[in-house]
């Protein structure tokens, strides 16, 4: 069933606020949440409003962080979050790197002691009202077994780049370092269906179709699939999110990075730094090329790649075109949210005594 | 047969010198282009030399350039290659980023206006020995169709990224955005053998094993070979290096970028900017953290991955494994080149008038 956005959005910050979040912080933290699901990222949602109240409730939260530069040039930082939700500590650091990409060209922050951020390209897409490029990488759990390994050592380790253009709507890649992001096992072991080959392997590292193999022992593949397919390009690429993020930070990385919102982990096993770790980063156009020039070639750029001739039945996309097309339908139209979810925000709704009107009853 | 490299470097310099590079620059120039047989990317080494020479025969070589910051800031800057070897002006401008870092805590530097670079690992790794972090990129001409498209739009476009270590050998990532290198197909080809389906698209952009598909109006895929792999990703990450090595610096871009070593093209085609683009990048350390910190974290990251338990008689590799593994063998050992190669040789041996002798005579 369908909800407006700024009604769940409006839910959501409900809810920060009820777990002690400021009210700027509530309404950002609810916008960078709803903007997943506007853009129909699901995963990265409101259906993850839930786990970041458990969080909070297994004590890895901070609801009034003090983020802060704890070092710095005039080109780079590092921000600690001080435990705060990502959906805050990410667009801050954000700020910071484009104050310093005003001042001198370019800006560049690794952040530690953060949390799950939602989604890449929105802390990306903040550089575009400045005419400039943003970069946003996150590490994240370990779910993902590099080239010819059994353990797990890399999360899905996104990364999103936003370019302006002139005339034409922006440039916005924002992809997981994976053949596929974990939710699309989630879907698939819903419905009971096999998993494509080339998505995971199995507790032995061999190629496999099961939709569980991730929980039993196997692990999702790198961008490639398998080497001979390039698994070493999409497990390197994993691999410098998880330092720029992690290493770079002093957050945890590798291994040691703590899952989305379970305690468990984090009593078990030695951290390796503080929190979860991102990198982001803001150039300003101007520092390369006056922004005309650089936005009529973009739109050059993107007529070319628009126009070209399709495969039969298809079309050639843009990057950041189908999270576009859903928003524009979406704002309208509503988010359709799973039954599980509704579940999950009616005793959200129960337990801080917030109004939610389920259009079900 | 086997050549030392030293031996092969030296003749390099030589044909360098006769087209008339200075002596600083053929000695450069050189090492460059020996560095990617040492370590194992012979397409990108000694067996390129002879296409730099038509490149000056086709009028689309500088021998002498003045390579000059167009345009700059602090941290940030346009370099123009005033159509030189990319192999020199790439390290110039790693130089003027490193400067840069130096000052202000990085430095980022598109290039315009110039030609192959040679293998990207060599100048990502120049910011190792000032304790950076070095980032590379080039764009090239169209091989690669983007996802669903039948047209050839981006080049193989390739990313390296060096990071230092302490007791460790450093991580330098060193990879092109597609499933394979253009090299493999070459490989195959001489052998008349097929190739695995997911390397490229045919004509009419359906999956082939026809290792002659990129020359009969089909392309090479984007790394995650097709839709439901991934190779959205891979067609935005090649994307990525295009905008930032040609839009951002004024270079030529997508289907505008020149072939390597051929005239043709620039007749027929309206150029889009300037010869062909880089970008180079590099990041201080202790612009994030204590050196020394940061330096016994990456020691961790490779230890915990070179730990992994591996699948059944395979090794997990760091990125720079293998490269390097190749050339402390080749050092030795020296280089095997192939007999259309050697014959290349022999052909500019005897064009420019220098001794090459061949061991087989």
């Amino acid at each position: 069933m369908k909800f407006q956005a700024e009604y769940l959005r409006s839910f959501t910050k409900q809810v920060f606020l009820s777990i002690g979040c400021s009210d700027a912080d509530a309404t950002l933290a609810s916008t960078v949440l709803l903007s997943a699901d506007l853009r129909g990222v699901d995963s990265h949602g409101i259906a993850r409003l839930a786990g970041y109240v458990r969080l909070m409730d297994h004590g890895r939260l901070n609801p009034n962080p003090d983020i802060k530069v704890v070092y710095e040039t005039p080109s780079t930082a590092v921000v600690d979050g001080d435990k705060g939700l990502g959906l805050v500590v990410a667009p801050r650091a954000m700020e910071i790197a484009m104050e310093k990409a005003e001042k001198v060209g370019s800006g560049w922050v690794s952040v530690r002691n953060s949390n799950h951020f939602g989604i890449a390209g929105y802390h990306a897409m903040l550089a575009l009202e400045k005419d400039m490029i943003g970069w946003t990488m996150t590490n994240a759990a370990p779910l993902v077994t590099p080239t010819f390994s059994l353990d797990k050592l890399l999360g899905t380790n996104p990364i999103a780049v936003a370019v302006p253009a002139g005339k034409q709507p922006p440039f916005v890649a924002d992809f997981a370092s994976t053949a596929v992001a974990y939710g699309k096992f989630e879907i698939l072991q819903r419905k009971g269906l096999p998993a494509p080959i080339g998505w995971a392997q199995d507790a032995e590292g061999m190629p496999t179709d099961d939709s569980n193999a991730v929980k039993s022992g196997g692990g999702l593949l790198p961008l490639g699939s398998d080497r001979e397919h390039g698994s070493h390009k999409g497990y390197g690429l994993g691999a410098i999110v998880d330092i720029f993020s992690g290493v770079l930070s002093g957050a945890n990385f590798g291994p040691w990075v703590p899952p989305f919102a379970t305690a468990g982990f984090m009593n078990t096993q030695q951290a390796a730094g503080l929190g979860t770790g991102h990198f982001v980063g803001a150039m300003r156009v101007d520092g390369f090329r006056p922004t005309d020039e650089f936005k009529a070639d973009m739109d050059k750029w993107i007529g070319a790649f628009r126009g070209a001739r399709p495969v039969a039945g298809e079309t050639v996309l843009i990057p950041g075109d189908p999270e576009r097309e859903t928003e524009k339908i979406r704002a309208v139209e509503g988010i359709e949210l799973l039954p599980p979810v509704i579940e999950a925000l009616r005793e959200l709704a129960s337990r801080f005594n917030i109004n939610f009107d389920d259009p079900a009853n």
